[in-house]
């Protein structure tokens, strides 16, 4: 019998598709759904919509936002001689959240990757490039992630911005988390800590 | 600053409130849908309004369905005289997988909880009740959970259906290991399960 796919079973397949959502959430999710008001499930649909219609990639910081320039990028009470170049717009958020910054983004989306074969084309690097190029820009503090691929790509973004001469590159520090347990962290993150200890004065 | 949500944000907190998907999820889901192509976005949206709007509910056996009657309770080659008794509609699926039960479904909706204030009018006990004094069902298959809430409905459901001498009220087999959740086991033990049953008394 060669019969059609269902509605659910339908929703089931679709919401499987989205990352980290397997068929047993999916499953959950589908059924929850179909529970949910009318108007709720509705006002589901057209959020996710809206998101994808009405989000924008800033021109300058290549962040996803509601407005070209952003927000962050269009607000003069922020300090645009320094940038800080991270690999996702979640990081933007974890950065904002943290109120440690009070300059400027770059996001890559992504990073360099020979293993998976992602090169500086396929990063946003172009695109810093030309800010750097075009702007007063004193200090790009490279943040993406401690991992194999985000050193690599710091480790790009330093080569590529070293004719520069007056501009100072700096990665953000790296150690144990506060409120860490130094039992629980590995060889390197430990490593790492002691090697970027500093002076209490 | 009293500002609109963005598009994002709203997303972000619709997806937030879906039972299992965390702020971090919901983050990384929207993030990802945003990254979709339009016609896939398109897609996802209108697969959740439709398994809204097309599913029915069987006035038979109370599961969710593409039609009603549903496709099991409308199978003349199943066994209508034998009515297997389940929480939720994924137990349905779950038992279907399992190719061991050839009768027909009742789905409750959930389960008896005195603890959580759940009484017998918040599951479909009554249409149960119905079913067995119009047709000719001959055994009532309990499969709710091995669990405490699982075993209170299945001594509820059998108290009340004691007064029809004819009829047996068996409880699944306790292949299930207690605690257990039906909908997440194999095959092989669901189908052991259905062997095993056993007469109440």
């Amino acid at each position: 019998m060669n019969k059609e796919i269902g509605p659910i079973e339908d929703l089931i397949k679709k919401l499987n598709r989205l990352p980290g959502i397997g068929s047993k959430t999916a499953q959950r999710l589908a059924y929850h759904i179909i529970e949910m008001e009318d108007v709720e499930v509705a006002d589901l649909a057209n959020s996710i919509i809206r998101a994808k219609k009405d989000t924008k990639q800033c021109s300058i910081c290549m962040n996803y936002a509601d407005s070209d320039p952003c927000e962050i990028c269009s607000n003069n009470s922020r300090d645009d001689s320094i940038i800080c170049v991270v690999e996702s717009p979640k990081d933007v958020e974890a950065m904002e959240r943290s109120l440690s910054f009070r300059g400027k983004y770059h996001v890559l989306h992504g990073v360099i990757s020979p293993l998976k074969g992602k090169t500086a084309e396929d990063v946003t690097i172009n695109q810093l490039l030309k800010r750097i190029e075009n702007g007063n820009v004193k200090e790009v503090i490279v943040a993406t992630n401690p991992t194999v691929d985000g050193d690599t790509t710091a480790r790009y973004i330093q080569n590529i911005l070293e004719k520069y001469d007056d501009l100072i590159i700096s990665r953000i520090g790296y150690g144990l988390p506060v409120g860490g347990d130094l039992e629980y962290y590995d060889e390197i993150t430990i490593s790492t800590a002691i090697q970027n200890r500093r002076k209490l004065d």
